[in-house]
């Protein structure tokens, strides 16, 4: 496969950096947070609504894709961006993850996993090379390696042979890539846990196997904040400078700040639709709980100041009464004004970066989170 | 209270008609499907979709705002519109229906109807006069009397007595709106089930308490559509000209259509969003069950002419995997898909009045809905 490099950057301050990702169906701005649409769909959110609130780029994931509808059906009705409407860059992970925590009866061998399906229990084999088919199939513009993923806290042995078996499995996703189109991508994923020694190796390994761009997995499982944050450290140094670096699943917007200041690019995470279905929402100054019945009178709407529709005119009371009343609307409001608000933070994080102010902007913004919501009237 | 007339007959076509009827919230065309927004919100649209697909009014639900969150705080709240943030007409109904279907261990008596909150059991008077003050706590451009509905097929004294008893609600209707400002409207509601004369005898007693508008209840509760339109041809005609008529809680596109031709003027339903939640496609051709296998490999969407984002833009093999896999966004894309659909209709029916080639229009309607789907491939 070629490793023509389809990332530009602008500008960098400190270890944050501002740049441009090119795929085939468009470009991505970075630092960039990727919204999750699982199944081939954002829940509670139109692809216009995505679009509109800022995204370049959404995620799919290839476990829910190939179970259903099947990667080969999409691929025959012109691939996922074709199939979806959203017709835009898209990135898609290897199942692996999802393999691990959605299915059932999985057994994991130097050659592939074997699961059964958790929609109706058929056993499915996924390998690197069988993902990267299906990757393939489903039309993504950034395929990502099969890895395994270890859930923190584990033993050291166990987080080395994953971080093995990872690297191994690298190799053989690119050689399966090798005949993908020029200007689509593969990502390789650095394991190693919460190991320094481990994740250096990993990072290493996976440079010398040589990747489009770089992804830091196996953190956001569980560990406390600063691991992760020491994690990114150790590893981003190691990585080629001119290549985008993803941290997966990530995250808070305060991992995702802290997270670009060590060198971070993309991230993708279901907070704010998950937690938007759960009516919260994120805002300037922190997470408003909208069940909380100190909204159940008051017309004001969660930021005054805000750009997003939503988010400026919608009375607090209005998303309290549909939350408490379980109404489809709250959840679909609740969720594109996360999804706003992260893209929203990306977008001045670019900003601050290319004026070469970040550290000002990551401190002010801190400040506003830790302010608080407006006092109940 | 001010009988003054809101309504201008623009055009008439055999018995159809196509008029303007203002309200303090704006212009409503008619004949007007009012998607129904039960709690406050409509399931799975947003307010500024239903704006786009045409629609000038929608309807809330007094029993539901009443219960939660509560008449007087909407109106601390500035009232439904300000509160939901629809911002246009509104019609409310008196509550009664729901009572009677959704509550329990309710009571009728001559003064009012006594029951428990379906929502925490807790106990609740609604006469026709606090079914009046909710309304204009609500803030409803359009309020309606309370009224008793009778299902049917049901013995002629009950019938009767319930209509008897609904006239008598309606003079104390009328009485308790007699402080509204000018411009909001109030409808009576003719009952007297599927017997001639006594709708006849809720007509005329209506006509002569007189009101803003008229409505026909106890309709499409359960007889065959040849009654419905037979007790719309035997109470239409009693109706004053001049005055709106509104087809309560009616219906299919085949029973608007047939309603039109015989004179009626307004129209709601919640079949859009509720056949939409459960898979099911209104289009130019009839229904279309998107859960059906046919369209799992269909790129096709349902309507390529159609002028709706969605109806001519999502493959049908994508809203099929969607309603597969029970992704909110199937229901959101399908309810929005039909409420375009109805206000399409009406719209035509608007313009084919106007034009005096209702009869025409009504026949081509009629033989594409009989013609069906496409053909699969």
């Amino acid at each position: 496969m070629s490793l023509a490099n389809h990332f530009d950057l602008i500008a960098t301050d400190g270890a944050a950096r501002t740049g441009r990702l090119t795929t085939p169906h468009g470009m991505v701005r970075t630092p960039a947070f990727m919204p999750v649409g699982t199944a081939g769909a954002m829940k509670g959110i139109h692809w216009r609504e995505v679009r509109d609130a800022g995204a370049d780029i959404v995620l799919g994931n290839t476990y829910h894709l190939m179970l259903r509808p099947g990667a080969e059906r999409i691929a025959a009705l012109g691939g996922l961006q074709r199939f979806t409407g959203w017709n835009g860059p898209m990135l898609t992970d290897s199942g692996g993850f999802q393999v691990m925590s959605l299915s059932e009866l999985r057994k994991v061998t130097e050659n592939a996993v074997t699961f059964r399906s958790h929609l109706d229990g058929a056993k499915v084999e996924l390998s690197p090379e069988r993902s990267i088919e299906v990757q393939r199939l489903l039309g993504s513009d950034i395929a990502m390696q099969m890895d395994e993923c270890v859930r923190l806290p584990a033993e050291r042995a166990d987080i080395e042979r994953a971080m093995q078996l990872s690297l191994r499995w690298a190799e053989r996703s690119k050689r399966a890539f090798e005949s993908a189109p020029p200007g689509y991508m593969l990502f390789g994923i650095a394991q190693g846990g919460d190991v320094p020694e481990l994740r250096h190796a990993s990072a290493r390994g996976l440079v010398e196997i040589g990747f489009h761009g770089y992804a830091i997995g196996g953190l956001a499982v569980g560990e406390p904040q600063a691991v992760m944050l020491a994690m990114i450290e150790e590893v981003a140094p190691i990585l080629p400078e001119g290549r985008p670096r993803y941290l997966m699943g990530v995250g808070t917007p305060e991992d995702i700040l802290e997270a670009v200041a060590r060198g971070i690019d993309m991230f993708d995470c279901v907070m704010p639709t998950r937690n938007g279905r759960h009516g919260v929402a994120f805002t300037r100054f922190g997470q408003v709980n909208l069940r909380n019945a100190r909204h159940a009178d008051d017309p004001r709407p969660l930021d005054e100041e805000s750009e997003w529709p939503s988010t400026r005119d919608c009375a607090r009371a209005y998303l309290h009464h549909l939350v408490k009343s379980g109404e489809t609307l709250g959840a679909m409001l609740l969720s594109e004004i996360n999804v706003a608000y992260y893209q929203r933070l990306m977008q001045d994080i670019r900003d601050a970066i290319a004026r070469g102010t970040f550290e000002e902007f990551r401190q002010r913004t801190r400040a506003d989170w830790a302010r608080g919501d407006i006092a109940p009237r």
